[in-house]
């Protein structure tokens, strides 16, 4: 007889859009329950749902009271949770919902994007125990002064997450569109393959292709409280992507991954005299707008000046560029020139530690192809480099070819 | 100087139905605030949304579980009390909205028509003490096992009376799209005046005319803690009607209100037996189909035989017929015969109890007219009689004309 399991499960918006996708998610639920596994089920609100309740506090007010703004959106999860809970109990088993505060997900203040201090497990732990089927609401939580919050976009998954650390679950899953975290974007890369695991700081890493499919605040938690995460289909039975904690044989693969993220912009400062406080000045002005650096590469020559280059998201390109001028006469900047056809182009994993040659590998394949490296990071298992934005998807492929062995 | 009030105001989901008459519930009661009340404000769900939701839950299940339906419709007031709230801070106020569990509005457990137990007032007080609008959510309240509750239809206005029993307020404001409540109704009776101040019990007497502005629980609330209730319209500043404690004076007035009510059918067992015992076997089965009996008429005959007539609502013929029919041949009656096209016109006054000759007034009345009365039934602030529904409206005038003297 197969092992008796806690398992949490979440469903996102797109999974629960419809009435009659709620109905397949209870199926699915039940099955689970059918083959003796207790299930915490965590649902998102149905999808569109978050937006048309924005719309109408836009209507409202440019700027809606953030309190009130946790107090309306989170309707929608509550919206979500009642019909689930009911179309289980259609299925024959016992099940309820609970919304963030009759779990008791305690969170602080900061409504819009809380975060959760502590879980309450009592009641649903005994509910558990006794076959019933708790439906949770995502997203939402509730601070020391009984006030609804919400915990910010792809809050649910933080919440499937947290709560499977907090009853100490066998298994988070989450289910979504994608059947699993892949080597490689597969409409960019044929040759892309599907990882049956995964290692944490690797998926943390991977963020712009793991965001498609997962938070990266949940990936940090998953970590954190080594909860055994699971992404899968909600529309196949197969076997996903699992998120673990390292183990020895995973640093045999050398290359986990190659991810690209197009929404980068360049920035350059050209020959600024080399004098200490000089990135404070230019870069204390642009954190004030709450722009986040990415990339940061200042290569002093010898006669005493600097070319300064920094990446930034691309839509705050405008935003950066405004502070850069205002900053450049006072640091002594010859000029400014940006450039957003840019491309970041990473690879991932946990063997680059202990391998060495793996950059050189990579910058030969791309020299290989003609492709000029424009900027180069690195940290202990990921490298990336900038380049021009038309060769993205080259550059993934050969890149993918070169460094990740093929399926066997 | 004014005296500074406590003042509890609810507004239905007409007077919410829209982002529009959200923002002009919002000036009204910043205006109330302005003048230097405290001001609570009780909300319903926006028109339409409490059938949205239960149109989802139906798609789910035939009966969907009652516990999850509570969860379910109890969204729509925290949907409009998160917009009051964003709207009201929009005017300069501070404002926060309060669910039902924030409150603390303890009820019973019967989901969907749950009853209040107590209010839990210290937040609401404090925060009402240091100039804070307050905006609850009507409709719903929370279990011992906190669990979302709701009240049943009309919901709010027991929030509403509920709530300034508990906080002591100086007047309670139910908003509606009426300005008041009329001697009978205005559309069928020219004559028909608005009253200024009517007793609560001739107001429960009045159901069928007050159901439109008010239900009949909170009249019943409103009664027992003697919470002076001011019905008036959203749409003008002009007073409505008052209902309150009655006092001498009211006596001076022999009948308040002449009211019709359509929905009724009369069901009749010809020439019984007259056994004791007879009532309970014939009202015993329709009592357990849930339909209520309202006039009941027996009347022996020197022979030992008697007629039976009751009222049922209109809807519930077919059911009631079936067990009236199965009873029938054990109770010995020799046929059942039935009538929808009848409606039963009521007269109510406090001044009825003192004033002899009012009954021989109404008949006298009727049948000046041609009007048949078909069953008679007397409390004692009320007379009504069952006649041809054709005759309702003119039943209705010169009832009115008969015992209700002009305005000055």
């Amino acid at each position: 007889m197969a092992e008796i399991m806690l398992v949490v499960q979440k469903y996102g918006g797109t999974s629960v859009g419809s009435i009659e996708r709620i109905k397949e998610v209870a199926k699915r639920v039940a099955a689970t329950r059918a083959a003796g596994h207790q299930v915490a089920v965590v649902v998102s609100a149905m999808s569109g749902e978050t937006n048309r309740l924005l719309g109408l506090a836009r209507q409202i007010a440019a700027q809606p009271d953030e309190r009130e703004r946790d107090v309306l959106v989170s309707t929608g999860e509550q919206v979500s949770v009642a019909l689930l809970a009911m179309a289980l109990k259609e299925t024959g088993y016992p099940a309820f919902s609970l919304l963030g505060h009759q779990v008791q997900i305690s969170t602080d203040s900061a409504f819009g994007r809380a975060r959760i201090k502590h879980i309450n497990t009592n009641r649903l732990l005994s509910a558990l125990r006794d076959g019933h089927i708790v439906v949770v609401a995502g997203f939402q939580g509730v601070d020391a002064e009984d006030n609804i919050t919400t915990l910010g976009r792809g809050g649910s998954d933080t919440t499937a997450v947290a709560l499977a650390a907090a009853v100490k679950a066998e298994a988070c899953e989450i289910y979504t569109d994608v059947d699993g975290v892949y080597s490689a974007d597969p409409r960019i890369c044929p040759h892309a393959r599907k990882l049956s695991r995964i290692s944490y700081d690797e998926m943390l890493e991977l963020a712009s292709l793991g965001a498609k499919v997962l938070q990266t605040r949940s990936v940090e938690l998953a970590k954190r409280y080594q909860v055994p995460v699971h992404v899968r289909s909600s529309f196949s039975p197969e076997e996903g992507t699992w998120l673990v904690q390292e183990d020895p044989s995973m640093e045999e693969v050398i290359v986990s991954g190659v991810t690209s993220d197009l929404d980068q912009a360049k920035i350059t400062l050209l020959r600024v005299p080399d004098r200490p406080g000089l990135a404070a000045k230019l870069f204390s002005p642009i954190a004030d707008d709450n722009i986040v650096v990415d990339m940061i590469i200042q290569n002093a020559s010898a006669d005493g000046f600097t070319d300064l280059t920094f990446t930034v998201p691309k839509g705050d390109t405008p935003k950066a560029l405004a502070r850069v001028k205002a900053a450049a006469p006072e640091i002594g900047a010859d000029g400014v020139v940006f450039d957003t056809e840019v491309a970041k182009v990473s690879i991932v994993g946990l063997g680059m530690r202990s391998h060495a040659g793996v950059a050189a590998r990579m910058f030969q394949t791309l020299a290989r192809e003609g492709i000029n490296i424009q900027m180069i990071s690195t940290s202990e298992i990921k490298i990336s480099v900038v380049i021009a934005a038309k060769y993205t998807e080259l550059a993934v492929r050969v890149l993918h070819d070169a460094l990740i062995p093929p399926a066997k």
